[in-house]
């Protein structure tokens, strides 16, 4: 296996260096805060804590751990823009599935051999992968792993 | 070598594809937009581009590859506060180094040897790398290109 553990552990270690950022941050917010905007008329804190989530919920099934815990979610924060609709989960909510969800996926990436991580993540066919092996696990914890970054950046717009 | 050659091209894929990203984002720039703030009394973009532009420079010697080409970026945009100072560089010089210390970036780990990626970079001493193997080049491109993404979510705050 040569080095490959390496690179794994690597890129787990950043995953969970952002999770543990984003667990500070999002956490430690009260009711009220949690509805404040990341800069004027822009996505409030609960939106992307939401987004967040539901993008972490959509990777269980994409690496190939489970079926998604909360399906409900890209409804209220992925397929529409933030205070467009008025039934969205709430504050309680959203905490407890980013917990959940987010507890589930290190669960699976601790259990995953080690080759698994170069497979093909469930998105693209057998025949696509065959074509570009780029398309595997590890690129979708790297690729999400930076989205988490981008929305960690703004996040922190509204703290201070 | 086993997939280590997959690992560290998914790296490299994963930071390209934010270079491109940010080229893309700064580089249609007016020299008025330039000046414009992420959010009310916040970082401007020509604050956020020097600053990447400046730890970016900073990874040559950290990797290993070359003495650094823009140290003098760094009191500018990284030990000090945007606004703070009078003689910052300008957006043509931003631009300008911008470029180039990319180019450099990526000229380097082109020609560098995989198993160097794993080898420790130059900010840890090889007493602490025997104690904490994970304190290693690959390391440093997984955390720059997420200290890049989250910019790069603030940056595109003050476009729309």
């Amino acid at each position: 296996m040569g080095n490959e553990g390496t690179y794994v552990a690597l890129g787990l270690k950043v995953w969970k260096a952002q999770i543990e950022r984003a667990d500070k941050l999002f956490g430690s917010l009260s009711s009220e805060e949690v509805l404040r905007e990341i800069a004027p008329g822009r996505n409030r804190l609960l939106y992307l804590w939401g987004h967040l989530t539901a993008i972490h919920d959509a990777m269980l099934p994409l690496l190939g751990l489970r079926e998604r815990l909360h399906p409900e979610f890209d409804v209220a924060f992925v397929s529409n823009p933030d205070k467009s609709r008025a039934d969205i989960p709430s504050h309680e909510e959203v905490h407890r599935a980013w917990n959940v969800v987010n507890a589930e996926l290190w669960n699976g990436f601790e259990k995953m051999p080690l080759s698994d991580w170069v497979q093909r993540h469930s998105a693209v066919s057998e025949e696509d992968f065959a074509k570009d092996a780029s398309r595997n696990r590890f690129a979708v914890l790297l690729s999400r792993t930076n989205h988490l970054s981008y929305h960690l950046g703004q996040a922190v717009l509204a703290l201070k």
